[in-house]
């Protein structure tokens, strides 16, 4: 699915362009996002590694190359010329798991510009939907820190690498997990599971449905009691907890995914909670994102995880970014975009952040990445000669990453609602080279 | 990326305890949209031919069996069970490019239970986002029609498989075309591809930079001039188009990217065809969806095409859809859902529709699948005991339907706004199952 010609025809168009002109001189893009949503105040770098494995696997296959060549839309001695090309050059990106913010380039890729070129298509489409589904998975942590909270969201996750894909980013943004099996197999997420309404509706008797599989997961059994009456169910749970006791069976918990999910786990603790079956934990789902989290859990309802879907997936409220990929510099001339309301800053580029005491966040500084600035470089080298230049950090370590990167932002920026803007400076050098570039064209 | 494990966990398990009990009956799932999103006065049916390839090829490989037997959730019969599993159901289906309603099922699967449950996941993975993304599409070829329109939307697709899907969802609602070169390869499709900012930034001069693009290819270069100043680009294409003429060379367009696109294509528009250039074509681009392409036909902007992408490939305005699988009959018992707000009609059903003098749709009738009802059944058999029980439609053929489809939809319906939603209703015969089995429980 991610060959080489997953990616736009103007890629190759151009690649023939500058094969016939012979241009293939050291370019350098950048990555980055224009603007932030409405209602985001901070985004989470992520897809870093899958661009990686997408780099370090760029070839054409026999197949692509044939392809090509019976399309009859490109010279055969251009088409001959892909045979070789693979990716040689570097990147330098914001490791997975940073905050950052708007016009802070999250990667920048320097290389020959045919390779440089070849590959925006695929490495936008992937750093897009990880840092944006990151982003949102982050605001549902923040909406319910220290609490389970599962990635359900496959079947409505725009194709299978999303569905992946998403189970990867949310798990990097601080979820528990995953309902996703194959991502558990993947990445090593931890996979989670309950029952489905069918089950229960396969089965003539709700009680007996609930015995059935209590059976077959002794000390796992999630059951899904909204099927007919919730509460209802909830006190054929508590019959059945007693009756198979008796047996060592102990019920994990139940499973709420439909009407006032506050209001029933209310109800549905006190019956539990009557039958002696305090240690049954309410899973709820359905419908959920970071706003109904915040009510849910500013609310106090008795929920011990949730089950997060389509909104997280999706990113429901905000279902892409406006991110670039630009050629700032060839051949050692930096290079600026001035298309109206499109404009890019120049040059090569840094992000520089400072901290205060605390540790918060407390002001970026977007430069030219020679210079000196006070405050800690963001990013970093990550390939050189088409070869990776560092280790990789686990999925783990990205996610402590994550974590620690949320705990430093100050309050304002980890409200649901929209904050004043985070300090990121343009630094004075960066604007006067852009004036200059004006004053050029 | 297809693999069996692409799905959630609790299918899995709920195979266990099917097995366990040895319950695998004949089951009946249908595939619905509970209701249509705001704006969204159709849907149109898309993925069936994608769900088809899943269920022909469904099957646990060692690879798989071995994880499942290591993850230790599994009792080891269970495991060997599956080795043997592939799809040996029905299906009935809506034919792809047909519009259809909420509660109307778009697809039935009947099949032993434990196979009806397993596909679940991934089935509506599929059939959903081709369905969003081709009732997405279809609303911009009514806002223009007979336009050329063509997906740009790759990068910000929600992963690969996104990408490939959305090229193939809005091509069958009637799109001209896709950028995205592997989706011209797979389906057929045709493809269309400009140049980026990039590839004039590369070059010193813009003039050049059009120069050389429209050498390497003499008939079918489209340029980008939005890169500094609209006009002023404009003004370089026509002294650039009779240099060029005297060798052979016609430039076939130029692409807007940014500003007002409206204002910007009638002054380039008089640019030029004062220089002569009338046949050059304008082609425009950028944060498109079927609004905004509303408002430049209905302002006759000059403009001849348009690259739609993100808003389009994640059906921004609506990024996901209500939709369903359930299970609607076990061991020839009729079954019901009903939890709040999601109760669902019993049975196995069928779409009447009925259309009037003019060919127009008229009303449909959701009735019992069995029943005599007037009008013409929407679902048609497809696949019967695992194998295709009719030849595949081509992607022509799905993109002719929905054509005639479209074209079929009452005036109200076609408007981008909400309309009085479109008469379903519901037979006696199967409101009276839904009570008699409330009834019961």
């Amino acid at each position: 699915m991610t060959g080489v010609l997953l990616t736009d025809l103007y890629e190759l168009t151009m690649l023939q362009a500058y094969y016939a002109q012979r241009m293939n001189g050291t370019a350098v893009f950048e990555c980055f996002v224009r603007k932030l949503p409405a209602h985001r105040n901070f985004l989470v770098a992520a897809g870093l590694e899958q661009v990686l494995d997408y780099l370090a696997e760029l070839s054409f296959s026999a197949d692509e190359l044939d392809w090509l060549r019976q399309s009859a839309r490109f010279r055969p001695e251009f088409v001959d010329s892909l045979e070789d090309l693979r990716f040689t050059g570097d990147v330098d990106a914001l490791p997975e798991g940073t905050v950052f913010f708007a016009d802070e380039p999250m990667l920048r890729i320097t290389a020959p510009l045919r390779e440089a070129q070849l590959v925006e298509s695929r490495l936008m489409n992937l750093l897009h939907y990880e840092t944006l589904v990151a982003s949102k998975a982050a605001r549902c942590v923040l909406a319910a820190p220290n609490t389970l909270l599962v990635d359900f969201g496959l079947r409505r996750a725009h194709g299978a690498e999303a569905g992946l894909l998403s189970a990867r980013a949310s798990y990097l943004a601080g979820f528990s997990g995953t309902a996703t099996v194959e991502a558990g197999r993947r990445f090593g997420i931890p996979i989670y599971g309950t029952m489905a309404h069918a089950y229960v509706q396969a089965h003539a008797e709700e009680a007996v449905a609930f015995e059935h599989f209590a059976k077959t997961q002794p000390e796992n059994a999630v059951l899904l009691i909204d099927t007919y009456d919730t509460e209802r169910a909830a006190h054929k749970v508590v019959a059945l907890a007693s009756q198979l006791a008796a047996q060592g069976i102990t019920i994990k918990g139940v499973r709420i995914d439909s009407g006032d999910l506050g209001e029933h786990a209310r109800r549905v603790r006190s019956i539990l909670d009557a039958g002696g079956l305090t240690a049954v934990t309410i899973f709820a789902s359905g419908n959920l994102d970071e706003y109904r989290l915040h009510e849910l859990v500013r609310s106090h309802a008795p929920i011990d995880g949730f089950g997060i879907g389509t909104r997280m997936n999706t990113s429901a409220d905000a279902p892409y970014l406006d991110c670039a990929y630009k050629l700032e510099e060839y051949e050692g001339r930096p290079r600026r975009k001035r298309s109206e309301g499109k404009a890019t800053w120049p040059g090569r580029k840094q992000v520089y952040r400072r901290y205060d005491r605390a540790g918060e966040l407390a002001g970026d500084v977007l430069a030219l990445a020679g210079e000196q600035a006070s405050g800690t470089p963001l990013l970093q080298p990550v390939v050189r000669g088409g070869r990776p230049s560092t280790s990789r950090p686990t999925l783990a370590a990205m996610r402590e990453r994550a974590k620690a990167e949320l705990a430093s932002l100050p309050g304002p920026l980890r409200s649901l609602d929209d904050a004043q803007p985070y300090a990121v400076e343009v630094a004075a050098s960066l604007r006067a080279l852009a004036m200059q570039l004006d004053a050029q064209n």
